[in-house]
Formats: C-alpha cells, structure tokens, sequence
C-alpha cells in the first residue's frame, strides 16, 4: 500500500494529530464491548483475535514511522516486531497466521499500553519534525497507517462476529441497533450506454496503490440494478432448490457447496417458530431474518450463483464504478440516481478477477508488498459495508476476497446486459 | 461448448466422414507406443489415462449424436454411461474423477472395440440422414465431438508425460524427434498503440463458445516480446536465487513454493554431467536441457515471477490476441512480422483471469456444461503448442489452467508498458 | 522375519527344489484370471498391485538368496532393487509405497520373465552348492522366501478383491465356488480352567520369529464360542441399531464409524431384491448374502462393537491358541472338539495388540525388520482363512493388522468369563 | 471411572467436605499464575483451556452428584451442560473438542463463580443428607469426583505448559523451584524371578474400575533399572546419531519421526551458549538442560528407540508393577530397594498396550464410559510425576497415552531380561 504523493498532502500538523487521535481511539472503543478472552482468541486462520488487530496496527506506526523518524529509535519490546508483523517478508521474520490465538501474552492489557506509548510518541515525532519535507513524508506515512488501521476496524466487527458464531450460546457482540430494515421496492434497472469509461482514484486525496494509475476500459451496454439484492429475494432461490441444482454453479462452486454442505448463507439458521422461518446472527445476535433487508455473508459463488437463477450476472468492478461515479455526479448536482446503497450498507461482489490496472506500479520496500502480492484468486468487491469507518470509502476502493469467503458483510448488486 | 452456428456447417458429407476417420484414428495413433497398463494408470487427479480418454470421447459422440440421431438407439454399454462421463451433470451420475485408474475393466481392447462399434453407427447415420435441417445440426455435432477430441489428444500426450515422469526408470513415450533448437535471438520488442480493439471469434469457422461474443476492448499502449523466454533464461532466474526471493512472488505462489519446496520448472532435474547442469524429462526420455529452447512446464506463478524477476510482465489475453491478428494480417499480406512461435510451440500465460466476454451464452442442456462452468480461478493460455492436433489452433483460442498447473506444454511471452 | 534354526531344515535338495517351484507357480496362477492392467493397479496405499507381488517376492529371492550365495552376482535390473523393495530400510531405497501402481513398466510380461530368470538362477544355486552348512543356510533362507511368498498369496487375492470391489460394473474375480454355506448351529461355549498355559512355536517345523520363543502365560478361566458369528448374526446387530450406538463402541472407533459414515462391513451392500436385504461383493462378484455364512471383512472395532452387543468379549491370543491347541490335540486323539473353523475359513480377530514375546530376538540385518518393527498400535488375528495357502497356517501363527482394516478375510469368534 | 465400593468409604462428612474444599481450592490456585486470556485459548486439540478444566470438573460434580441428590434440581446455567460434557455420550450433546479455545464466554469470572455455586450446592447436599445408605453413595461419588478433578489438576499444568511453549516469548508458568536435581549415580539392576504374580488394586481405598480386578500374570525372570534414563544419557543416544537409524524404530516411530522432522525431545531446544549445548522449557521458563535430571517429554516411540540403542526394553506393567510393589513392601519394613523415583517425578511407560484386565466391568451409565472406552491404540504408563497431586498416585495407578504424545510429564525406566 502506497499513498499516492500525487496528492497534497494535509500538511496541518494540528488537524492530522487530531485525526490521528480519533482514528486511533476508535479501535480501542470497538474492543470495549469485549472481555480479555474474548480479545484473544482466533476463530479460523482467514481472522486474526482482535487484541493482534490492535497489536499490529500498532507495529505499523512502530515499523514504518518511528522507525524511521525518531533518532534513537528503540523498539517497544523486541519480540513484538515478529509477534504483529502480519505479513511483510521484507520486515522479517513474522509469526505463523494460524498461531495468533496462542498469543495470550503479551496481555490485552499490555497491548493497550503498547498502543499509548506508541501513540505518544508518533504524536511526539509529528510535533518535532521540522524539516518541510520529511513532515510532508511524515503525513504521507501517518495517512496511509490511519486508512490501514480503518481497513482493520472493519475486520475486527467481522472477525468478532465469527468468533462469537462459534459459542453455543450466540453471545451478541453489542446493543447498539444496526438493522437496516429496508423496504426493498421493485428493484430498477438503470441504462448505460457502450463506450470508453475512466476507471481508478482521481484526483488529490488518499488512495491505496491498487486504485491507480486511472485509465480507460470499454465497456458494452449495460444496466445495473437499482438495490442490492434483499433476504427475502435469496429466500426464494433456496426454497426454489438453488443449492441443489448444479447447473447454476460454477463448477469449483459446486464443489464448495457438496463439500461443505452448504444450504444457505453464512450466520441463517433454520427456526420454525422464527416469522419467515429462520433466523440470523449477527452482532446484535440472533435475531428474526427480515426478508426486506439486504442479503449478505454470501460467497462469491452464491453471488453468482443466484444471479444466474436470476436471469442477470454479477457487474465488473469497471461498470461498477462507472455507475457509482455517475450516481455520485447526479447526487451533487441535486439529480435523482435509482442506484441506491452503493455505500454504507454490504460490500458488492463484482464479476472482476483481482488484477493490476495497466501501469501498476508497488512501493519500495516492505510498503510495496501491500495490495500487488494477493492479486491472484480473489474478486474484487466495491461499495462499502455499516462497519467500514466514516470517511474510509471510495467510488474506487477496490476490496478483494477469495470467492469462497462469506464472513465478510458481502452482498449482491445485479447487472444484466 | 457450443459450436457457433452462425458459422456455415460443412454439409458435404463425404467430406466430413473422411475427417472423423482421420481424427478418431489419430486418437488410437496415440496410444501405440503404449502398454495396456501405460493407457490404464492415473498419476494424478488432473490427469486421466488414457483408456479413459479414448473411452470419454467416444462416449461424446455416443450420447450427444447418436442417442439423438439413432432410431432405436442402444447404449453399447450401459455402464459406459456412468465411467465415461467427465463433468456432465446434466446427463447423470459420472465416476469419480481421482478413481479412474482404477478402472482396470474394461480393458484396453474393450474399450478400442467400443470406438470402432461407435464409428460405424456414427458414420451409418451420417450416410443415412436425409434431412437437410438435421443434416446440419448432425455436421455441427460432429464438429464439436471432433474439436473435443482434439482437446483430448493433448491432453492424452501431457498426461502420459506425467504418467511416465513418476516412473523411477524415466522411459521415453517415443523416439519421434521433437525438439525444437531454436537459435533464441535477442528478444525485440513490438509496440502496440492505446485503442479500442476487437478479441473473439470472427467469421465462419467453428470456434468454442467462451471466444464468443467477438467484442471491443480499449487496450493501453504495450509492447510485446518477439519471441519466448529461452530455458537459458529461465535458469538465469534460477540461478539468481529466483525461487527463494518471496518480493518476485505472488502471496499465494510464494507459499505454495514454501509448501512444495519447489527450486525449478517440472521435470527438470540437476544432473551434474549434464552440459548445463540439468536434464529435462520429455516424451523423448531425460535429455540434457538445450538452453535455446523455450521454457515450458512452467505454472502461472513461476511465469508471473519470472516476468517480475525481468522487468517485465505476462501480456492480457487481449494484448495477445490483438498482436497476433496483427501478426497474421502482416503474414497473409506478405509483410514481417517479428512476433514468432505464437503457436505450435508451447502455449503462453496470459494475466487474464478466465471470464465471460460480455454477452456471453452457454448452449442449451448438458452441451451448456462445457466451458462456462470451469470461470472461476483458473488463467488464460493463448497460442497452442507442439502438441496441439493440427488445424485445432486459432486465434482467438482460450485455453486456461489454475495457476499452479505445470504438466500442460506451457511456457512465457512477456509484455511492458 | 526369520527362520528359526531350531528347526531342522529340510536338506534334500531335491524336495526343496520341487516345493519352490510348486510355490511359486502358484503365484502366477493367482495371476492367471487377470488383465495386464488388472495386475498393475493399486487401490489404496495399504494394497499393492498383483504385479508388483510378483515382483517383490522375487526379489526378496534375488536379495536375500543370490546376492549371497551367486558367484559374480549380477542384478537382473538395477531399477527393480529400488522398484521391489517394500520396506528393508537396511537394503536401501524404496519406492514410495502410495505410487506402486504408477509403475506401468515393467510390465506384467517383463515381471514374469523376471520371475522366470530368477528362479532359475534360484534352483542353479540350490543345484550347486556343495558346501553342507552354506546348503543348510540356503535352506533356510529358501524356506523363508516361500513362507514370504506365501503371505503375499494371500495379500494377492485380498487386494484383487478391494481393487474389483472399486468397479462400478463389480466384475468377479473368478468364477470357481468358494461359498462356505455352513449351517450355523446352536453356538456352544467350551469352558478352559484357570492355569500356566504355553504359548508360542514348539517344535521342528518353520515359524516366523514373532512366534517365538515359547513361554508361559497365566489365564484366568474362560470360555471359547464353537464357531464363528455368522452373517445372520451380524445382520441383528446392525438391524438393533448398533452402528447407532456409542456405548457399544471403543471411542476411537466411534470417532471412525461416524467420520467413514459407516454402517454395515466392507463389501455389503442394501438391495432390496436379494433374499436377506444384503449382497455381498466377493471373489465370485456380487451375491446375496448367506445368512448362514461367517460374518467377515469386519475391523477390529466393528468385532469388539458385536462382540459387546452379545455380551461376550474378544478372546485373548493366549486364550485362542490354548484352546486352539486342545482341540488340535483332541482331533489327533480322535476325540470331538466342538471348536470349529479355527483354520481355512477366516481370520479372528483377538483383542491381544501385537508385541514381542518375553525374550524376543530379531534377525541380524535386514531380515531383522521382518515382523519385530511392526509391534505397535496393531492387533492380533489368529487361525487363517480360505485364502491361506495349503501349508502355511500354524496355531502359533500371528497375523495382525491396524483396528480399522477390514479388507482381509477377517471374522470373529467370541469368547466370555 | 467408577469407585469400587467394596471399599469402606469414608463417611465422616466433616472430614469429606474438609477434603472437598481442599482439592477444589487447589484447582484455583493451579489458575492464579495466569491472566483469563491463558486460561482461555487451546494450544492444540489434545490439549484443553485450563478455564475449561475448571468448568468440566465442575460440570462434573453438578451432572453426577447434585442432579441425583438435589431435590428440586435446576442446572446452574442450561448451556454448560454442553459446553463443559468432555466426552460422556450418554449425558448428551457435547461441544466439539477442537472448538474449546473459542468458548471466551463464560469468561474466567463467570467460571469461577460457577465454581463456588456448585461447592456451595455439593457441600449443602453432603450437609444434609441423612439417609445411611445415600449418604454412603454420595460419599463414593464426591470421591470419585476428587479422583477426577485431580486427575485434570496434572492436564492443567500439561496443557498450559504446552500452551506457554508456543509462545515465541517463552514466558514462564511461574516462579517455584521444581528442578529435580538428582545426581544420576549408576544404574543399578533389580532382578525379579520368574513366577505368578498379582496386580491390580488391592484393599479398601479409592481406585478407577480399570485398575481391578485384581488378577494373576506370569512373569518370566526380568530385571529392572533402578532409576530413570536421564537427559545426558538421552543425549548421548541424539549424538550418537537415534533419530536418523530407522533400525533402532517401530516402523511407525520411523515414520512419524520423518514425518514431523524430529531429532530431539518436545520442549528442548538447541542453543549453543547453553552449558551442554541444549535448553529445555519448562513451568519455570527456559532454562540450561540439567544433564542429571531425568528426560521426560518423550514419546512411547522416542522410549521404545532409546530402550533398543541402550541394549534393553520397556517394562511391561506386571513387571512394573510388581516391583513396585516389592519396593513399597520392603519401604515399609524398613528395608532399603533399590528402585528410585518410582513415584513423584516422571510418568514412565511401559511396553504393555492399554487393555482391559480379565473380568473388568464398566460403570452402569454415563458413569461407565470413564475409562474402557479408551483401550485401543494406547500404552501404559505407570507411577507418577511431580505434578500429580498429593495422594493421587497408586502402585495400580494405570495412566495411557498415544504412542505419539509427549506433552505429560514421561520418561523411561529400562527392563531387560
């Protein structure tokens, strides 16, 4: 991950630590509703225990900021740099992915206290600097650790929430009311025309090295549909036997499906008292399925899959974000869009490959291993889901998962040609 | 896979039967060189013996010709149905694919005894049909059963290969020369102007249905290599410490690296003696490795970090096939091209991820089966190789493989900016 | 495995020589009913292919005997030293034991020529050697190589029939009657006294060196059942529930039967047209049950789950060869034993886990690794059954095999306090 | 586990509820080195959270005794009586074993009042209950959940000792000196003469069913070393060279180690600055290897090897046990024997697969599935280590593992004929 220097950066030495600060105490809070253990152990190897998320987003501002601003620079405590190094070869050695559940020393406590000292003294670093250009670096690096520690506020609601789906006892994560009980109106199919479009980051913000270089692609006609795909929609694909039916599968898909077992979506549990029939935990925890409210914990190939059934497929991250931007330019011009819940509401899978855009280029050094090395396997998401941070979502943030992952707050958008 | 029927079916029958006899006989050619038990092993879950290659191409045309063209058509076996079947699950139950060497019935001679049996009631209804419209979904039937044979007859070659290579005696599958001495002449590069191009099927002659629909795409400006990456040159890589350096690898290829201990291509092995310091296992038995040769068996990972290693990277799929139009179009006008060995040497690994061309459509029934399902995580190949049947190359050809796959004659033509 | 010298080695060489030869004729009649390609498969890595039987008993010949006593010994083939080793560590490498049915060369006319070659060579030394105590060695070691054989006799026939019984078209081995239809009367329960027994070889004749030495165990009082379970009564125990129910089972059998979703014995199969409900896949093919018929290819943890369904109990080996003995020595007598089927029907599980007598020596050298280094997690079986060649069965003799294998010949007889 | 109750229990309430409370205390006191979140994770499956062993041992006592004496009986919390079930089918559904290290609710807290609820219900139960007869079972049963709860008093240190070790900080359990610093004098060798002998628990005291019934074995003449192998003799057998002579293995034992790559004991580790090359973590942290001190966390097949090098055997548990018997028998006549540290420092295996004594019952119930339903593929160990709690260890005491475990406290005593 590389911040794109292209960009002014907010050279407010003031505003920056006052953000710094916001962003940095938001992590802690989302732990508050947590015990110790609950902070400490791992549910499966694709999570990681929400004591390492706020370890490692830590180790982050340690490694690539102290590291190389403050004179005298002396690590925290030594063994941290290969406790909470996640996964940059280029840093050294790191601890095995699988194995971060075992981590129970050091304590939440201590990583708390990792947390303060380390904030000190960046906030220390950032007052101190005074040479021009290596402040500009220095808010360059302090950005980019902030939109990575918001990437991991996002991970930590998703991971918890695996975690939790685990106990028997369906233990909510909080009270705080989340429901986004959606009407679901007739879903509208808004046109595009065939043509040149500009896809990737424009302009002088932030932007993750993935979004860049901006360039063209054509794209043919094509309509997207106006909401995402609801509960009570994907209800109807499973009562009409689509985990049964391998015609609607991608072949890999189906294979998923029967080995696994699969009968529904991530967290849906059957309950015959329940008003439609199931139930689904979430972070309030078990609650009623609401057939109204955006499907989601959906793999890739039941996104898939259920677009097929549907008669439509899934859009490519290119029509995607042409549709977006076109939604968002109406929007500020005060025009009516169809689209809605491009934002705030599920992650959309996209029928797009995680690739480099033509021209990518990586970082130097260990900062360049960020987003080029998972670019094989995965598929790209767009939007943003209720748990990304406010401020953190982009019309070109380009999230990527394998297409078996379901624990994600993923859903549907369909396109059609 | 669904042959295109806009294209015009070759109605001259005689015409027709004279190729099925070539193509068929072709695929029993194959086998010669080999033992009963050579044709009835399985060295891996991806490959397949090859009786049962023999046998599954036969069962094409059995199931999708004549059970449709036959009055009172009769299984020749109605086992066959079952052990015969690939991934068709729209005709029934299918054997499980890891267990085909286990198939010790029916024997070789059983199973050649079923191909002649099913040519002859092929042929019998060719002659025998009279009506013109049927007469014409017959041809293009025939077609694709051919087409499909001819995927097979690569397939038998890269399998027995792998068969043979797990065989402590290293045997040779044949005499016949094959090696291709190639001088490896400093690489040129071609460049490419920015624009919108067309990739896909064009015209009458048969094609598959993921080269279809023929569309637009807006490619930047590129360059492409005017020849293959040499053995030599990937032992410079080697010999670079190429295989333990984690920044030229994807995540995913790094850690499958890790995970097998891999430090060469397949079938390479050190052997001091040898000229350059290794032999490679052929269909020709363990020959010394011509450093002038093209690199092949070589998986969509090493090839990504190969291009890295060099400065370079793996062309898209629409780079490839818009350079090799312009390649043929220079050729028929007479003109040079620099481009060489786009086919009949080894095929090339694209970036592209095997996907759907805009608008794309899948036969009807169990033929719908063919090429969509397998869209998922698997990257695209384009050219053909040494192995590849005569007149089955084309174009705008897709052949795709999961990015670990090595055992398929693959090899490396990169690209730049 | 060795030989025990106690045991006065036949020396007419003569005698020794036609039995070598009735031996290992006999081997390759067992190969007569199959294809080349039947004889190179392999089912599992506990199963071998009936080629590579053939193979290996011949080097054991070659390795133990000519490279011993040929002057300027020459190898057949170097490879097959490798190739037919099955796991003397102290003779060198060997072939991964999973990837023997890989080995499609040699073929199956190649090893029978190998068999041909050697045996010659085998009878030449057995003609020449002058030497009187290198002939009693020779002897020995002769001996040994066709009780070695004779084991893999058996092995030949129970991994034939795993490998058929992977044929969806179940083809039989043979068509000669096997059938036991025994009547299955009333089971008496014959009473043994409290008392020092021996146990263990006695005498002249050959043994393998896991049956010795002889020496005293303690037995309480116990009863031994008169006959084998049969098949009928099996069928109540699964008909009871007893695959069903955890109390029955040891917990690691338990952990198997649940994770194998397993619910009746290797090779039966519900058919509602056959006389008891059952068929039953053997060396005849497919054929309905008998519910007269000793219940077999059971494990270990299916026996001890029947046999705690009847409130009896596996016997002891110590109990088994006691009784065993008795009954021997009553017949020699011309007096009744009601124990029947302790030989030539099939194995019976004890529940004695396999370990060294008190005193127990092994070979010098790599016939050391005969039998001791297999004392572990493995459990006894003792009598023999119809597929034990004529001659080979002893009542000292100890078979044994890990608690899940249920492809031998392997049944139970019960016994109580 | 079922106490036998043909001993006099103990019906002295006050001194029983004394007891109670005293070995209930202790369990807390094993937990208050550890913050929640050591208490909480899972190193492994084997292995249990310590806050689980408190919970089960609790569950225990709350589903045995107060369930069947309680009237109005209300479960203290419906959901632990899954979650804290460890294997009893026959109490009903229970938690996946794998899955225990992600039960961070209950918290530790919530445990531990979990706890004192249920000792305040057992001791009101033993309080009040006035019947003779049912006093006298309540009495047998609150013992046999002393028994149990002792015996997870020894997992609790194995598990976190295990738990501490894969944390690359290597933290310490806790302070106290536990080094056992024996002076290893020469091994000296206790003769026994053949004979019949008796084990199994004799008397009136506390013992688990499968320590009964007591019974006669044959022994043939053995003698037995009369102290443990200790680390430098152990590490004489690494130097010389054990982990890479398959001759010296059971071919399982080979195997496994090839397989895991290993060359020394669980927990030690090379470090060159270390006075003898090695350091071994332990409860106290990673100290020098004391080469005096006996060499524990060894496998049965690490035990077996080492036994073959040094020219002897593992004893089997008749011999052990006689022994003992005679060394405790002499000890109480004032007599000196020879035999050292039979009790008190380190488990030791014998060569004897664990079994079920002729003539052992089970436990009608849930009760019965404590010790039988274990006896397949395990070996015995006899005597006791340093973290066996006061009073716990017999001379009939019977512990047993898998060949391949090596986290309890096991060492060697060598046998030899």
């Amino acid at each position: 991950m590389k911040v794109q220097s292209k960009a002014s950066v907010r050279t407010d030495t003031a505003c920056l630590a006052q953000r710094f600060q916001q962003v940095r105490s938001h992590s802690v809070a989302l732990s508050a509703p947590l015990s110790p253990e609950d902070c400490s152990a791992q549910s499966m190897p694709d999570a990681s225990p929400i004591k390492w998320h706020l370890a490692h987003t830590t180790w982050f501002f340690e490694t690539f900021i102290l590291e190389r601003f403050e004179r005298d620079f002396e690590p925290h405590h030594p063994a941290f740099r290969v406790l909470f190094n996640s996964y940059y070869n280029g840093v050294g050695d790191r601890h095995a992915r699988p194995q971060r559940g075992l981590l129970t020393r050091p304590s939440l406590d201590e990583v708390l206290s990792y947390r303060r000292a380390i904030d000190m003294r960046v906030q220390q670093v950032l007052e101190q600097e005074s040479d021009a250009s290596r402040t500009s670096e220095l808010g360059t690096l302090i950005e980019l650790g902030l939109q990575h520690e918001q990437q991991h506020q996002e991970l930590m609601l998703t991971d918890v929430l695996h975690l939790l789906s685990c106990n028997p006892m369906k233990p909510a994560y909080d009270a705080a009311p989340r429901a986004v009980r959606a009407s679901a109106p007739k879903t509208q199919w808004q046109a595009f025309e065939a043509g040149i479009v500009q896809i990737g980051h424009e302009g002088e913000g932030f932007c993750f090295d993935n979004e860049l270089p901006r360039h063209r692609q054509f794209v043919e006609p094509y309509q997207l549909a106006s909401r995402l795909v609801s509960n009570g929609e994907y209800l109807a694909f499973i009562d009409a036997g689509g985990y049964r039916d391998p015609s609607l599968w991608l072949s890999e898909g189906w294979d998923w499906v029967k080995r696994e077992g699969l009968a529904h979506p991530l967290y849906w549990q059957r309950n015959d008292d329940a008003p439609a029939g199931w139930q689904v935990f979430g972070l309030n925890g078990l609650l009623p399925l609401d057939p109204n409210a955006p499907a989601t914990h959906l793999s890739y190939f039941e996104a898939d899959a259920y677009a097929r059934w549907a008669g439509a497929r899934l859009p490519t991250e290119a029509e995607w974000e042409h549709a977006a931007s076109h939604a968002l330019r109406a929007e500020r011009n005060g025009q009516a869009s169809v689209l809605k819940d491009l934002f705030g509401v599920c992650w959309q899978w996209t029928s797009s490959s995680y690739a480099a855009y033509p021209g990518f280029q990586t970082a130097d050094g260990a900062l360049g291993e960020y987003n080029g090395k998972f670019m094989s396997n995965q598929y790209v998401l767009r939007g943003s889901s209720f748990a990304t941070p406010e401020g953190h979502a982009r019309v070109s943030y380009r999230n990527f998962f394998p297409a078996t992952a379901r624990w994600q707050f993923m859903g549907v958008r369909l396109a059609r040609q």
